[in-house]
């Protein structure tokens, strides 16, 4: 299997249908296919060899989904760019997997001096953006016009298609290595469950596209065949006049852009009634906020993923029926595609209904960290992807993740998972958003400690917290603590930074569990 | 992938769920998996050691199901024999492979002494069936008892699975060499269309479990975690026994067996509702025979799978909304994991609508054909695999087989395809089955001719079928000459046998194409 196997079968069955659609632009499933054979042509005449890596740093559009083609047409390998990064980050992932040639948009194109700067290998960078070429640059369209096509390497298999630095919630950042059977058992696996897509599909592109969340999404309606909408960036009045005008089907989305859909004054004025389909992932959702959204996108079934970049990315699914069956707290099951166990320190199968760390092996794994070995032995020890994760299976064999398992707070001896309390805490009226953290107590230990957004006009004291947190959960989870703030530090790809919050208060000591 | 993973999915999942269903005896998802891991371990300390060949020569059952998980669990590799071969045939193909243990069941056990005879290599012969073990060879029953479990090879991806014989249609037997990826890749791209499976599906194994076409609904149901019920054999009574009692949701036939259900003189007496998905493949089938089988099973959906045992074995797939809206003639688009070119002699794609051979690329291609490089380097030239089979792309992709590029039949200088001859045949009100063939013919170097099987009570003369035919075909195409016959000579898998029919005709020639 390989990437741009979707865009051939697309071409064939149906040349003439949209396959691109961004702002006024529109293009064909045919007109891409050639867009992409010139592109490819293009970077082989500047020097770009079958294996070479090159990145891009761009907001979402017609030209992102060119690019993630026209790359493993070339055999050379993806590096789609966290665009939340600082200069410093991203030129660490351009030399760190020697990206010597970058795409960049009007957005980033102020970037490219710090860059340069910092990366002397950077030799060629493509502006992909629709404002005018900067100096020392090569114009996108200008590279396309003059290009010969060039035929499709074909390359798939257990090859290298991209390299995909994870975000910053764990640490410094790693380069992913996913072959292109990795990228496509997910999305095959994905697919099969009947979730998502459909040769019909008009997918939203709101997601950044440079994240596995969306990618994965993109990938499944390139398999389907249909057609790929995009926004610049995400934006609650840009979705919904997108979904309004477009007839948008399906999308993949993070909890807290469904949270600022589901809350947005002007939501009721837009008709989203042609929404079959919402992913949801990267993050645990409240079940309060997941109500207000049901109820904005009526006909719309809802699926939580859960998956990591390591796992190209799905590994467990939630599907409509199961969300409208009290399953809600659950990640759901292992996919056609994934088997999943929860093993102890040592490896070994814990009982069920037992935490322990979720082990994932299939198809979907990847090969490993980019010039990482140790870090990529102790990832794939004994043959399973350790996710990191805690969690638990129920005797219906449905994944619980409970929470990283570093953010497992250890308070006066009891364990306290963060993403339960966060659930008790999000059902109150007056909050739009909350993160616990367990932080340094001299009592305790650590300390079970919320940080909240509220809703416009709302606020809430910590007794009240307290005290209705204590109405659905244990007494010893309920915050002790609690911090009021504008607004969460959160990743590009929407998962809430916890390590910058416990950053706050841990600063000064060595560790951050007590 | 590996072809283990649904297994272990389903027992954490439904640990009590059936999983298997063989006359009065039903096996559930944990009961299984603990077989499995016996039969695994005894043939482990039987002296198999991962990578060796494991042979089974059995109608179907539960045991059958055992096997093939059983075998990639401790790193054998699956050799499921041919039911219809002889004796020569069947030691060939152990021989060929080096297979040295074999599992036979009550039916094929009289055989080993002859197979022993041919194949000095047969060391060990295990008896899976249920009445008493022959001498000289091993209970299975007693083995399971005796064995401790071993843990799960889980080794996947490219390693070899299974060799799988290809059928006599084409020539002497070759070993065809699929790995996981190949089997697991269609068999998720085949869920993934939205076809034949569910996780509550009820699957009956009524075509041979050792042809690929059985297989991959084996594959798929297990990927679903649904239920299989094992008939030993095809037998129109007994499908409309075993579909009532079982309330079965889905199965893969071939056309043969579609034609004597829905001619059956009982069949109306049972209750066939339960049925939602019928695939069939293997051969082309009749609208007309299309047609008495959609009044019979009323809710079902028929699915038409092309494909061999090269591509593991899904290539296209017809669905159930396009056997509704006219599309009956084509043998659908191409999968999600599989890719479709129609090529000319020299391997450059023909325009659309003209007729070519069909190649196809993906996850599903074979490795190769056992210890026959020059004959995998033929069928797997320029990347693609070549089907050997003659076809075209309509406008919208949909792929239409003509025929196998050697039974074209070329008569006074115009190409016949004998399947659109059979087609209009079989729309005759007294054909029950009918096979066209060229036939050596000194006027036209070859002419069109007709071997039918009328139903019973009914007869035809040439007169009236060239008639019939020239209604609805070019006169060109109509038969010159007519064969009544009691019956067509079928495969293992249901397909007719037409070489077998040429040389009778072509007997004492050199070669049977003018």
């Amino acid at each position: 299997m390989y990437l741009t196997q979707g865009l051939h079968r697309a071409t064939q069955q149906n040349p003439d249908a949209a396959m691109t659609v961004y702002g006024e632009r529109t293009r064909t499933n045919r007109e891409v296919m050639d867009r992409v054979a010139r592109l490819a042509g293009a970077l082989r005449g500047l020097g770009v060899a079958p294996g070479d890596r090159v990145a891009i740093l761009s907001l979402n559009s017609d030209r992102y989904h060119e690019y993630l083609l026209a790359m493993p047409w070339a055999d050379a390998v993806l590096n789609p760019v966290n665009i939340r990064w600082s200069a410093a980050e991203i030129a660490y992932s351009l030399e760190d997997s020697d990206s010597r040639v970058l795409l960049v948009d009007d957005a980033f194109a102020p970037l490219v001096p710090a860059l340069r700067e910092r990366f002397d290998g950077l030799t060629t960078v493509i502006h992909c953006g629709d404002g005018a070429t900067p100096d020392g640059m090569t114009s996108y369209e200008a590279l396309i016009a003059a290009a010969e096509p060039i035929a499709d390497a074909r390359r798939g298999g257990d090859a290298l298609a991209g390299i995909f630095y994870t975000g910053g919630t764990t640490g410094f950042p790693k380069g992913v290595m996913l072959s292109h059977t990795n990228l496509m058992t997910s999305a095959l696996g994905g697919v099969a469950t009947g979730y998502l897509m459909a040769p019909d599909a008009v997918f939203l592109h709101a997601a950044p596209m440079f994240h596995l969340a969306d990618l994965a999404g993109w990938l499944g309606v390139l398999i389907a065949g249909g057609t790929h909408v995009m926004i610049p960036a995400f934006d609650p009045v840009a979705v919904l006049n997108a979904v309004q005008q477009h007839r948008v089907t399906s999308s993949v989305l993070v909890p807290v852009m469904i949270q600022l859909l589901a809350d947005h004054p002007r939501a009721a004025e837009f008709d989203l009634g042609s929404v079959e389909y919402l992913m949801y992932g990267a993050s645990p959702i409240s079940e309060a906020v997941l109500e207000r959204a049901m109820r904005l996108f009526p006909r719309a079934g809802f699926t939580q993923a859960y998956g990591q970049t390591e796992a190209a990315p799905i590994i467990t699914l939630l599907g409509p029926e199961e969300h409208r069956s009290g399953r809600l707290r659950s990640a759901g099951k292992a996919v056609p595609h994934s088997e999943i166990r929860i093993v102890d320190a040592d490896g070994l199968d814990v009982p069920a209904g037992a935490v322990g760390e979720v082990v994932t092996r299939g198809g979907h794994i990847m090969l490993g960290y980019w010039n990482k070995p140790d870090e990529t032995a102790a990832a794939l020890r004994t043959g399973w992807l350790h996710t990191g994760d805690g969690g638990y299976l129920d005797a219906d064999g449905y994944l619980h993740i409970v929470d990283r398992l570093k953010d497992m707070i250890v308070s006066g001896g009891e364990n306290v998972y963060s993403a339960e309390v966060e659930n008790a805490i999000a059902a109150h009226p007056a909050v739009a958003a909350v993160a616990v953290i367990g932080i340094p107590d001299d009592e305790w230990g650590e300390r079970v400690h919320a940080v909240i957004v509220c809703k416009p006009g709302h606020t809430v004291t910590p007794a009240e917290i307290r005290d209705h947190t204590k109405e659905r959960i244990a007494a010893y989870k309920a915050p002790r603590s609690v911090d009021l703030v504008e607004a969460l530090p959160v990743s590009g790809a929407g998962k809430i930074l916890k390590r910058d919050l416990r950053e706050q208060y841990w600063g000064d000591k060595a560790r951050m569990v007590n």
